[in-house]
């Protein structure tokens, strides 16, 4: 290793509204050295996600707000170049929640040893086999309790969670209906997923196409999205459906405080419920969760797509493909070299 | 019996915001003759429930609504004056969905013989020992499942089903805070029924009295009004909370689309349930119910209050008393005399 300087991007101001690059400094600082007990990670990939938005957001949430001045923060995947930790060696793969920089000190916590599998690209463990596939995986099935034979919704369904969500779905026997911005992700929906039905909301009426679409009503939705699409769910939910609240991406960069669903009152007449998660609630069942999701994975019946950009200096604007739906799955930073 | 005419409201129109009598016609028709296989039943009481309000509201629902023309559905505890049943004999005390209406014909259907126990008036079947009962009952303990030493909110707290709710919780070592609206009414909550806390949302300022009545946050909320108190309620709530949906007083009469909370996030930050419910989803359960319920008058555990207007004619302007706030207690209409 040869750097000695160390590039990231720290929170200049809150966003209002969608993030903008001056919302950031891009600092060039002396590469910090581990002390006893730490390592020194060269970060690789950097996960964007839709939750990120979230924590620049102050207010009560499931983690504190990312501080101004801090270094902005992100999941990553880095290799380990130096180590002064006994669980850790020089040339290690880890994932942990190391910031939107090119190398991070950790003293191991929240980090994770990642295998390497000639047969996937590391870029999986931001999917299917990583943090995405344990949300899909603990929200549709701790959550949402999906059974044969139900109709099963998903927003945001091209997305990186809401398509694992939907072919998950399926391998339940879930009649699965998936809703997106664009013909393309639509047909991907339908043509490669085998979704029963894919709506485009950008275009089509959403009341009619869901009527259409669901022609027994709608047992559970997979909410990663809020607003006027939960709004046109809860009209039609069957009773005791389930409404699995994975993301209010809709309401990602309100400036103004955002009604609730006008339909609030169905969740009484159809005794539906309601509820909100994230996947480390259910991190005792991780095994369980790898293992199906891997054994789906080998058996061709969990595709992906992933939406790599290059250069670390690209993530203030390219965060924003999540909430104008311009990426085509899993966004991710390539920051440096395997 | 003498009688020959029957008495009774019909729904003349829906009614747009508040129930107007003008929305009823009272018609004066001749007396019912029983069938083989049908009883005449005289009423006695009729019970009013906010949910009342929604069944005059078009669109899906856990009933159909009452159609114009139609007797306005109401429960009612009567007598049975003239048996062509085999399950029921002349002087049966019965309680049943038997309209706003002096006499009522039945089938059997829905239709409860009632015990008449000398140590409680009868309207506690329209209470403690009834679907209000089994309301707060299944509510809390099924959908809230309370632990000791968590917060309790109920709303409404001193109606019918909430002061009922708020006595349960403290059974199960809750700490309770009810919301009302009067000081009369909270008064009634800390003095008599010994809740720790009331909040008289139409003179304190919800959020503050919420964070100071509340120093641990809240665990479960019972939600009879939905609207702005929920809001201040998410602003508060814990990790994992429980929102018992059981009513939205707050929206019965609205006329134009209500927003659902802004505070709507909370539950994906905070990992909320919300879940709606109706008594009827936990009937299987009645008996343990009935047991613990009467078990818990008995011990003087459960305190009610009634507010009983004479006259069925009076019917559809007490029925507003619920939506000002007026009633003080379960409000019943005394239709004739035991």
């Amino acid at each position: 290793m040869t750097a000695t300087m160390n590039r990231l991007w720290r929170l200049a101001a809150r966003p209002v509204g969608l993030i903008r690059e001056s919302d950031f400094t891009w600092c060039q600082e002396p590469l910090p050295a581990p002390v006893e007990g730490q390592v020194l990670i060269r970060n690789i990939y950097l996960s964007l996600d839709p939750g990120n938005r979230g924590w620049l957001r102050e207010g009560k949430s499931y983690m504190p707000p990312v501080a101004v001045g801090e270094v902005m923060r992100g999941i990553t995947i880095g290799r380990v170049e130096q180590s002064l930790h006994p669980d850790f060696k020089m040339g290690d793969l880890v994932q942990g929640i190391l910031g939107w920089q090119e190398y991070a000190l950790s003293d191991g916590t929240g980090l994770t040893l990642l295998t390497e599998d000639p047969s996937l690209p590391i870029t999986a463990y931001f999917g299917v086999l990583g943090f995405i596939g344990l949300t899909a995986y603990f929200g549709l099935l701790f959550v949402g309790k999906p059974q044969a034979g139900e109709t099963l919704v998903v927003s945001a369904g091209a997305g990186a969670v809401g398509s694992l969500v939907g072919q998950i779905g399926k391998i339940k026997g879930c009649r699965v209906v998936g809703i997106a911005g664009s013909d393309e992700k639509c047909r991907w929906l339908t043509e490669e997923l085998g979704f029963e039905g894919a709506i485009n909301y950008k275009k089509d009426s959403l009341p009619s196409s869901l009527e259409k679409n669901c022609p027994q009503g709608v047992d559970i939705y997979f909410d990663n999205v809020g607003g006027e699409i939960l709004d046109a769910l809860l009209a039609i939910i069957n009773v005791n459906a389930r409404i699995v609240v994975c993301g209010t991406l809709a309401q990602a960069n309100a400036t103004e405080p955002v009604p609730g669903p006008y339909n609030f009152r169905a969740i009484l007449t159809q005794r539906a419920k309601l509820q909100g998660f994230i996947f480390t609630d259910f991190l005792e069942h991780t095994m369980e969760a790898m293992n199906d999701l891997k054994n789906w994975l080998d058996q061709g019946n969990l595709r992906y797509r992933v939406d790599v950009v290059s250069g670390l200096e690209q993530a203030p604007k390219a965060i924003n493909k999540l909430f104008d739906g311009s990426n085509k799955g899993k966004l991710i930073i390539k920051i440096s070299d395997l």
